[in-house]
């Protein structure tokens, strides 16, 4: 039996949580929750914590390469215990490189279900992450200010750079015979709601994953485009507006980013 | 005292070694040197061969992150014997995230050297990696088919994508006052020499990587433009081709790793 296409699996598990969110794992080993013994145990803990109200964790690579062997050790715990609960685990490491080196990168990534991947290097650099059976998010247009600088330059042929990657992430991936949703996505920076409709006319079947909501600045109620093709198709993350929630609300770490998780779940299936 | 500027340090090692040549390690676990005991023991056994042709080792991250903790640990075993022997360490893992990521990654990627990163996200997700003490690479233009993707796309106002990022680049960093030459270079694909003349022109005080000699193509005759303001603003890298020497040449893989690095180091101090 072949595996379930990933947007048909996406679909299903939005439908069964009725939730959109992604939890980001940002961990500071500086600023864990009180009382977590390391990196592990902490992400274990916001997982239990939020697993209800979420679809998918999204580990930020770079937090965990900053603790070297250490960091890596504790992503592959945390990977494991949020497949075990049911969750999709995105890998947020925006990597792109030559072919080769891609199809290094592709079999190390693939063990999550899904990773977000960096498309300047063009389609030749993107095409080892297909058909992988765990989906690569293209950037197409983040959430930085500075993201202008290049992303939003004007091409001589019409439309922006980030309209380019939009229609090279388009060109990639099968869609799911049960949801039409593909199994290539694209990230999509909620800070430029005007840009939402676009972009989902140039990527009429690909899941989008709206960083930026919460610490970032984004804004829940601006993302209705997204949600055009269904409620899956539109993934909301957010991460230390969470995770540190409990700064701002008093009480236990874990009840807090329960409720914001909960909070900001409700939120957005009222919206799609 | 405060430590000497990147590109003074890199001029000085040029000058010091007369070489220009960065030795790539590109390790796959299942096709380590005959007798080498693991990935770190490879890394290390060729490093031990090369040392006195080369300039510079330059691990390309995806080899080692394929093997998790044990390969994060061989690639730290591999940048304290290479940079014990003298040798600058250039990781290659072509990151680039948003600015508090960024910041992030900054700081596991300094204790390298230098180490390349990617510029789609614009200055604010670059800002983080200057004045680490180490010198971020940025892709400018790449030496991949699918390179023209992306960068050679035309912009409204006149030049291609890659002209844009060779601005970006240039802005950034400063020169040693010793070389003239800057703490922030660019990767500049070499399989396109014809850009070269151009991009030394929009980063006239820019060490540059030119990857793609050997087994991607390049050729090293075609790279003069690149050393216009001194031998050690033009780094010429090669991995498989030294590496894997031995499969061609035939011998103990050390000894045919050393003369093809040797050739190469002959060939372009004679050429600069």
């Amino acid at each position: 039996m072949s595996p379930v296409p990933f947007g048909d699996r996406l679909a299903a598990a939005v439908a069964e949580r009725e939730s959109q969110i992604v939890c980001g794992l940002d961990p500071d080993p500086a600023k864990l929750w009180p009382g977590a013994a390391d990196l592990a145990d902490h992400c274990c803990q916001v997982i239990d914590a939020v697993h209800e109200a979420v679809v998918a964790v999204k580990p930020q690579l770079a937090c965990f390469e900053r603790s070297g062997p250490t960091g890596w050790a504790a992503l592959e715990t945390l990977r494991a215990h949020a497949q075990a609960k049911g969750l999709i685990v995105l890998y947020d490491g925006k990597r792109g490189d030559v072919p080769v080196t891609a199809s290094v990168y592709a079999k190390s990534l693939s063990v999550a279900d899904a990773f977000t991947v960096n498309p300047l290097l063009g389609e030749d650099s993107l095409l080892p992450y297909t058909a992988t059976g765990a989906a690569p998010f293209v950037l197409v247009r983040t959430s930085n200010p500075g993201a202008a600088d290049v992303m939003d330059l004007e091409l001589a042929g019409g439309g922006a750079v980030w309209e380019a990657l939009a229609r090279l992430a388009d060109r990639l991936g099968t869609p799911g015979p049960a949801s039409g949703l593909k199994d290539v996505g694209a990230v999509t920076g909620a800070t430029e709601p005007a840009h939402l409709e676009r972009m989902r006319e140039l990527m009429p079947a690909t899941p989008f994953l709206l960083p930026g909501v919460g610490a970032q600045g984004g804004d829940v109620n601006a993302l209705g485009a997204a949600f055009a093709p269904g409620r899956a198709a539109g993934l909301i993350s957010a991460s230390r507006s969470i995770v540190n929630a409990y700064a701002a609300s008093g009480g236990a770490p874990a009840d807090a980013a329960r409720a914001e998780a909960e909070r900001l779940r409700a939120l957005a299936w009222d919206l799609a």
